[in-house]
């Protein structure tokens, strides 16, 4: 190994041991933290967050990074220089002072946005948000003065995906999912639910999600369940991975789904090729192959009807009485409903993608400077009317709703619709060549993940992510597949 | 503030944050991590722990040392320049080479231990206690090529501390628990134990874990209580202490005294004045002090007729069963009943000394060079059978119980006896001036509390630990406080 790459997995290794403590840090506040014990976290955080900057943005490392390029003597060696260097491009395109700006401005978006949510006052957020669209085309000129202010955003979030491509997706989408959600609407057979609402034993929750994990195959060496408010999972390192879960005594749905949707990405996390441990090109790539594998995991696996009648025996086992008088065909109408709502993270397999196309639709013409951030609560109403017939009440179960536009985040909504899109597209493949059907109704994941594992888990980051989506859909990606799913799904679920 | 005493705080607030980090990652170690996700911990941690190294040893810091030194205006000021140069030193004294190995052979020595007493192998982990002996005689030649080899090392633990002072101290307990035990053996009336051991439910374990958190006045928005394998507590800052209990479906002592010992310790690093918050001399001062705050709580408070008393209603409440047929009496002389064993972290309050006092000799002689490693067992069995009467039957219940001299620390054991005998001399003062008995007979701890928070919590580490001892204690330590309680608790218990 030349010096220069030498150099690198240093510098890489000294990266990884500061996200490692932040991530550890993050985690702890959502599990095990008391309540007002934030500002020794921030203050640590901030040390530990600068300390990371000045490793990786210095003139030494843009010189190490320079020669290492010209010295990589393989395919991963070249993709690690190739990541470092986005990272590092991210950041330098924009001006320093604009940078630190910014941060800042978040910190204090972030709490107003909480507090106008709680009090259903959009005019108290909106001087904040303003001041955010303003500085991310202020900063998407920055990185790329020739190219649409939107389309930087979708590109850093889902690298290499443009908006006609996005526009396209979400056109297609809404040609088939609006239509179907009003002839379910208007002649759909009429799903059970009254059983859902009920008393569910926490020791017997506590149970299935173990057998979640088991089936799954998430080794217990490796991956653990903690609790949290809202689930989620954090990566410490492919050997360290944690997923959270939010147990509802009323509800035994909610935990069974967001064990199966964390340990998608606990999957997809641990799965990465050891040679990449402690280089940046471990764990998962974009937020959309991320959302694939979770919600893959979730729906595709965890809703599908094979694998419901396996688990069928464990859950009246696990809930005799709960479950008496309720037949496995009516348990599984029920968790795969569709129903229109307001609010995006409570939305069914269907209904959610319409969801995150009013976002997309909103915060494109925002940052395209098409609609004023005045203009924002009427068009998001608007749009709840058109796609899913909903009156939306008031800002806090509306345009209020999410955090991710107060932290900045804009142009990051598509990647969740997109997920569940390239898994649909790699289910269908799959199936050219494993019995999925008949492996899921034997409990049997194995043939599922080695497949998956081949496809794209193993990879990292080593490859770019369009590789990486064309790799894990087998071929280029088409949301025909997607459409195609949730058409027959549904149709056949509510016999239209 | 001077720009020295500035860019000292910048300095100070900077190590915080890479303790915080560090201490997070050792918390989640022993309370959520994976089995086996070691090895990412530690790849982070090595690079942590470096840069706080560099951080602190380099010759930008001497320089601001000396020139803040000069320049500190207060006593707190000058208080941080004093215990920072205090760290700086306690590393350089010893060259880079030397601290490098030392680290390095511990870490081997760590898992062999491991081994070793599993394997009931001593002879498998003398090499390395050989070779930690003779790292630590050569150091303690660097630090103070004057001094007894011992000495520079309790020094180091309690600072202050000398020889000559320790030998009187243990000499004055075996005078008077080595005789005591002796009549308790003989003529000591019986205690009734035979309840201890039943099924006690872990529902009503947790809600007595929470009665005296309550009772001890911890606040649940900065304290909290996880489980691991051993209880321990890390205060992270002052506005985030953690302590862990371990719950024994069979034993519902040991976690009573485990909260009961680890909230003293959680209520001294709470304590500290706000005035302190992220410089170095926030938390605890040394680990006798530390432990007479614990001991305090677990024994002077919790183990007292006058607490346990007050306790009794809720703990008949909450064990109604288990408890039916015990005499609050009964109860009050099973907790707190003297009875010599193989194992120090079972010991009860009379014993606990005596295993103290044979780790304090034989560190002692290895250190001075009048004991070889190959001759501790035989050492180490004899004191056992002098000083408690028990024959020892293998080294994993002798000599390989404990994990300390694998990490590298000799001299420190005498710090646990210590902290005893402080808390014993500062009850007996706090008496004169306070009716303890009757506040905590009522449940009352305020009082108590706030007469410690005065003599020694708000200080943190801003006075010399030899002044913080006189403070606690109201007068120059005697050890004669501690056998005088001892002997009247015993004598009393025992009827003698």
């Amino acid at each position: 190994m030349k010096d220069s790459i030498a150099a690198l997995r240093g510098l890489e290794k000294q990266l990884y041991a500061y996200q490692y403590a932040l991530s550890v840090m993050e985690f702890d506040e959502a599990t095990a933290a008391p309540a007002d014990s934030a500002d020794g976290r921030a203050a640590a955080a901030e040390v530990l967050s600068r300390a990371r900057f000045d490793l990786l943005i210095n003139d030494d490392t843009a010189a190490l990074l320079a020669l290492a390029a010209e010295e990589a003597e393989d395919g991963q060696q070249a993709a690690e220089v190739r990541e470092l260097q986005r990272q590092y491009d991210e950041i330098c395109n924009i001006p320093a002072e604009e940078y630190a700006a910014f941060a800042s401005l978040t910190q204090q978006a972030i709490p107003a946005w909480a507090k106008a949510k709680r009090s259903n006052d959009f005019a108290a957020f909106a001087p904040y948000l303003e001041k955010i669209v303003a500085a991310r085309r202020r900063q998407a000129a920055c990185i790329d003065p020739n190219r649409n202010p939107y389309e930087v955003w979708l590109d850093r979030y889902e690298r290499g995906l443009t908006i006609a491509r996005c526009d396209e997706f979400f056109a297609t989408l809404r040609k088939t999912i609006v239509p179907l959600l009003a002839e379910i609407q208007k002649r759909g057979c009429p799903v059970r639910t009254d059983f859902l609402e009920q008393d569910w034993p926490m020791d017997a929750q506590r149970a299935l999600s173990a057998n979640i994990m088991e089936l799954w195959g998430l080794d217990a060496a490796h991956v653990v369940l903690s609790e949290s408010e809202h689930p989620f999972t954090s990566g410490f390192w492919r050997g360290d991975v944690r997923i959270t879960t939010h147990y509802m005594p009323r509800d035994m749905v909610s935990n069974l789904y967001s064990v199966a949707h964390e340990g998608g990405h606990a999957l997809y996390d641990a799965g990465s090729d050891p040679a990449l441990d402690f280089t940046v090109l471990s764990g998962g790539s974009t937020m959309g192959l991320h959302e694939s594998q979770s919600r893959l995991f979730e729906n595709y696996v965890g809703r599908s009807a094979a694998f419901l009648r396996y688990l069928w025996p464990t859950l009246t086992d696990l809930f005799p009485a709960q479950l008496a008088g309720v037949t496995f065909e009516e348990f599984y109408r029920a968790v795969n409903r569709a129903e229109p709502g307001l609010i995006r993270t409570e939305a069914d397999e269907l209904t959610y993608a319409l969801h995150v196309m009013v976002r997309y639709e909103l915060e494109k013409a925002l940052i395209q400077g098409t609609l004023t951030v005045a203009e924002l609560p009427a068009a998001w109403n608007a749009k709840y009317k058109e796609y899913l017939g909903v009156e939306v009440p008031d800002d806090t179960h509306g345009v209020l709703q999410d955090i991710h536009w107060a932290c900045g985040d804009m142009g990051y909504f598509p990647s969740y619709a997109l997920g569940s899109a390239y898994a649909a597209q790699a289910m269908d493949d799959l199936r050219t060549t494993l019995d999925v059907d008949a492996q899921l109704a034997a409990g049997d994941l194995r043939p599922l993940k080695n497949a998956l594992s081949d496809r794209l888990w193993k990879y990292g980051q080593s490859r770019e992510p369009q590789w990486l989506v064309q790799s894990l859909c087998g071929g280029a990606f088409d949301a025909a597949h997607y459409t195609g799913y949730l058409t027959r799904k549904y149709t056949e679920l509510y016999e239209l």
